[in-house]
């Protein structure tokens, strides 16, 4: 049978791929496609991979809170030392200025511990990083050294307990005093202590503060601060005080705590003053003149977190899959049908269900992950640092860490009870890494607060597309757009009956399985969505503040969607854009197989709104569900064991009991076991079996579901 | 505008629903919907949450394992002394004869600790229960009492590492010795060790181990045995040994653990015989012929297991809500439109999204689960206790317990990233019943297996509806069927056109909106799902068992995607019957909107599948999502607090600081400062704002969504 436009060969009667009509083992080059999969900051990550494999940084589990964050901060020294965290700061004190290799490196540290990771990311991520980039030369020179060797640990100190995401709204105060040429740090209310900051309970001498800076009587918006926290004993400083956060859900190797200040003083050039400085006497300039732009300009300096957690979401989720697919592919249960053996886990359709679609996922994850790398490094390098560039890089961020971060958990429950029982041992892992990446899908941006941030963008670029984005341009072109679609509706109808004639399945999606295709549908369903929520925004410019509000928050839930959606395109272009470039004939075809099974779970995922605005027929959308069942899950199938040891971890890295052979190694001994009783005639006969036969062999054909206790 | 069939009256221009035409503030009983909610054993679990509403009975969070262990292994006895446990057990032991009771009043447990239930769980839920339910007069009146009063603490021996649902395939073994009138436990090889077993690692000193029984050289399948494994020192007995599983997941306070046994001997009369004995000299008997049937039958009188997850996991998700919408309706973020204030999380669209639908299923989770529990005591208790309801209930525990495990770890994600990073803290208690909950959701049977157990009972009810069962006669009616189907799904096209011309929303959705087209629906697709795998099935006699496997397993996804249906709509009814009997007008009306929006929550999540068979237009379908977004969400907005009240949680079962008021204390004193503030012309004025104006309303218009740190 062919196919109307794909030319993928469609293996009807085995797993095996058919090539020239034979079915064949396709050879997949793993070593070369680890490579690709490390990217190109391959020698970072391997190198900090070495560095983690090594006892001395892993997770104890059921270490105590107090110890554990102990030992996480003897780790940070250890780190030092061994030169791993320098990677992004400036060569005149000693780092490489790459600031991509820098987080490629820091999202392997999760492989460790993800306390270590985060930790670490505290206090060079977030502390150090404040101060290179707001502070000016003499920040630089007097803090810069100490915070990079830790001499000096530090807090950031931003949240509030009354204010996380809505970070323009906090209410701490530095008002500047002419008379002693100091500001003020000053903590009016209690929804005003900084909150959930590491560092800040333990061992965290300094802090880099934001606060309202006020001058001459002006507030001129959130403005970052040094501000030293405790005296060499950890004891706080005059009018310093604070809280432990106490136990976490995960990250408990992180001193998160709180800081309140009364009336702190701090020197007037302790203002971190690249985008906003206060002369002697209380005059303020900034280089930026809109308060607005000023303030946006600074936060996006501090990116780097989201894409960081992009990437480790990325790591754990490879982690978490590495370990349950390698179990499933030993593991065995219940009869298989011949009557003979236990099937293995990774050969019943529900459990390929449950986890190839997890690891396509996540490859989209990492090939996704390295173009917002590639997108960080080119702005703090400076080598493509237009504001448009740094807009782009937000936008990305805001979209990619998002997904990743929410489909970490998914894959990583996913794995947890694909392992049942064994799964829930903190010897296999799983349970260790998913309470710590719990958090990462709301601090550094609440997911729903970014995608928010996505699906505004996503909305001025449609209205700017068309150049006067007054109501009436954005009415007439909403109507193009419905116009546009409706030709696609027709033409995928017109295509759609032809198929129902045929009814066959491998024809009703053969459509589909082409790359453009499936890129057709996933863009189209953005910008369609894109468009009608531009459609009903066309008046807001007309209508009051509380009927725009009102008429926003009607459309929040959409809106949303459709930032979503967008980053799930951005993660199947990333993937498709791999794809195309592997030279190697296996690996590329199997990697096209993974990567539709990406596409076309996301567009059964959407199926419904696909029906709904008439992109597919009913016939074709059921095709897709078959396609999926049919023919990808049994063609990756075989794969499935090479597609996770490209991820390159080592057992170190695991750390799994149930990834190290042990469950093969018994399936092996109790098999024998039977086998040896069968021949020496020493197996007891089955009641009412009628012949004597194997316990094995008879107790298969009773051998339904039920309960374990 | 007046409805097609629905009579309900459409609040358009408010949330407040009409009545008359006019918007009315509805008064739900928020008193008579707690008894409601708490059922028929109201007492029980009052006098559960009494108990477990004092300090001793808490989980300390952080506490180490030991410690924990420790912990409640005392309050285990502190239960007993109480007289808490033993309200299942024979009047003659001092208990009540009252399952259900039992079971409520047990299931509340898991407000002081989700360990202290399970751990509780398996000492008399199983250990002793295993006792009471396989053993005979003999075993009750030896060792019945020890183990209520928990001076014989025991494990539940019948999992092994190899074999965990599939329990007829264990590899224990239990051979007579006519010589010494003995049984001889053994395992035979690693695999065959008892895995997972609370009370293993440390405290039992004996358990009911499961083995496969062989007598004169015949193996009569899986039976229970009393075994001794430790002596009262706790060191393990002669041939008797084991290992901890050490820390876990969750549930850390349980000493889980391995055994394993080499040659143990036990008196002939340790066999707990109810349901197959050995005589002396070695003669089996069973008063159950088959020995498949036999083995279900000792299997199914352990289903309280199920039973009690199923309500754990509402209770659980019950707290989760509580905490989470009352921070919600208390927490402020971001400027209002308006601009005079910032808005409370509640009022947000993506907010009442998600955590509103979540409060829907958990109120059809709790009705439900009073269905089976009903169910569960008329078996028990010798009321209702013919093959058929033990039966059916084991096929409804089958399909609760996974839609109850699975919703309530959903729901508490969803609570704890609702919660921002106030959820992630141990203090506000969300992040202490998650990672417990987790393990709810492959223990007592794994639910993928659990539901294709469902999944085969109904098929097979489906061949039995038509007496003769070959594979003609299913043919012909999977015709029929889809005759019928042909026949439904015209009707509603016909509607659907019908409304498509009017293009009202409330047109479009008025048809679905009654209760009966819900029921339709959502039965409708049970069925169809059903039907089209029997159809896909009837033939499968005539294949050899490799292919009939093969068949089985290219629809396995399938097939666990109707029972979860089936689950659904069981779900979905029990929710339906309660609104129904309801009789006080104002809570009859706000439950039926809850039910509503779960109704519509669940179509609209299969939205795909009611489009591709024909049930809804595109019209429709669309209407769905519109109605449950601004219609269902603002409706029930309002009495989002009176339905977590309705929970009847003190802040003692709660004990989560963002729970407590406390927030709501810290937006006010905010607010007040910056009045005070404006009031006495202190606030500084905002750069380039123009006009002195206070910091709050002059921010308000730069406040968008940002990152907090």
């Amino acid at each position: 049978m062919t196919d109307v436009v794909d030319t993928t060969p469609h293996p009807e009667t085995t797993a095996l791929p058919l090539v020239d009509g034979e079915p064949v083992e396709l050879d997949l080059d793993v070593a070369a496609l680890g490579e690709r999969l490390l990217g190109r900051w391959a020698d970072d990550r391997r190198a900090s991979r070495e560095l983690m494999a090594r006892d001395e940084f892993h997770r104890i589990p059921g270490l105590g809170m107090e110890e554990h964050r102990a030992r996480v901060l003897d780790q940070l020294h250890r780190m030092v030392e061994e030169k791993a965290v320098h990677r992004a700061f400036p060569k005149r004190f000693g780092g490489q200025e790459s600031p991509g290799g820098n987080l490629a490196a820091f999202e392997e540290v999760a492989l460790a511990d993800p306390s270590l990771q985060i930790k670490s990311g505290v206090q060079w991520g977030l502390f150090a990083a404040a101060i290179m980039q707001l502070g000016t030369e003499s920040h630089h020179e007097k803090y810069l050294p100490p915070a990079m060797s830790l001499e000096l640990p530090g807090a950031f100190a931003m949240t509030e307990t009354g204010h996380g995401s809505d970070v323009a709204s906090i209410g701490t105060t530095a008002t500047y005093d002419p008379e002693t040429d100091e500001f003020v740090i000053h903590t009016p209310f209690r929804a005003a202590w900084k909150d959930y900051l590491g560092n800040a309970a333990l061992h965290g001498r300094a802090a880099v503060v934001f606060a309202q800076l006020i001058t001459q009587g002006v507030n001129h918006g959130v403005h970052a601060f040094f501000v030293p926290i405790r005296d060499e004993n950890g004891a706080f400083l005059p009018g310093v005080g604070g809280e432990d956060d106490g136990l976490k859900g995960g990250l408990n190797g992180i001193d998160n705590g709180r800081l309140h200040f009364d009336h702190v003083r701090v020197p007037r050039t302790d203002l971190l003053d690249r985008y906003g400085s206060v002369e002697k006497g209380g005059a303020y300039s900034s280089p930026i003149d809109s308060p607005g732009r000023r303030f946006f300009t600074m936060i996006g300096t501090l990116v780097q977190g989201r894409v960081s957690l992009d990437g480790a979401a990325t790591v754990m989720s490879k982690a978490g899959l590495a370990i349950a697919i390698r179990y499933a592919s030993e593991r065995r249960q219940f009869s298989d049908g011949a009557g003979d053996g236990e099937t293995v886990l990774l050969d019943y359709q529900r459990h390929q269900r449950r986890l190839l679609p997890a690891l396509a996922t996540t490859y989209a994850m990492s090939f996704a992950h390295e173009k917002l790398l590639e997108q960080y490094d080119g702005v703090f390098s400076g080598a493509h640092d237009t504001d448009a560039d740094r807009q782009e890089l937000e936008t990305l961020a805001a979209a990619l860490k998002p997904f990743s971060t929410w489909a970490g958990l998914d894959i990583l429950q996913e794995c947890r009870e694909a392992c049942g029982g064994a799964g829930y041992l903190a010897a296999n892992r799983i349970v260790q890494l998913r309470p710590d990446l719990d958090i990462y899908a709301t601090f550094e941006g609440d997911n729903n607060v970014l995608l928010q941030l996505v699906g505004k963008r996503l909305l001025s670029d449609y209205a700017r597309r068309f150049k006067n984005p007054d109501a009436g341009a954005i009415a007439g072109l909403v109507a193009q757009q419905v116009g546009e679609v409706a030709l696609n509706r027709s033409g995928l109808r017109a295509l759609g009956q032809k198929v129902a004639d045929f009814g066959s399945t491998a024809r009703s999606v053969g459509f589909v399985r082409g790359t453009d295709a499936q890129r057709q549908l996933l863009t189209d369903r953005v910008e369609t969505m894109v468009a009608e929520l531009a459609g009903r925004f066309r008046d807001v410019a007309k209508l009051a503040p509380e009927a725009a509000a009102e008429l926003f928050n009607a459309n929040q839930n959409e809106l949303i969607q459709a930032a979503y959606a967008h980053a799930e395109l951005l993660e199947w272009e990333a993937f498709t854009e791999r794809v195309e470039a592997e030279t190697h004939e296996g690996t590329k075809r199997v990697l096209t197989w993974l990567r539709d099974l990406f596409g076309f779970t996301l567009i059964e995922k959407h199926l419904a709104w696909y029906l709904i605005h008439g992109r597919l027929s009913g016939p074709r959308a059921q095709a897709i569900t078959d396609y999926i069942d049919d023919r990808l899950l049994p063609r990756l199938r075989p794969y499935a064991v090479d597609l996770i040891d490209a991820f390159g971890f080592r057992p170190e890295h695991l750390r799994a009991d149930i990834a190290s052979g042990a469950e093969k190694a018994r399936q092996e001994e109790s098999r024998a076991y039977y086998v040896a009783q069968k021949a020496a005639d020493e197996a007891p006969v089955m009641e009412k079996s009628g012949s004597k036969t194997s316990r094995k062999a008879a107790t298969s054909e009773a051998a339904q579901p039920s309960a374990k206790g």
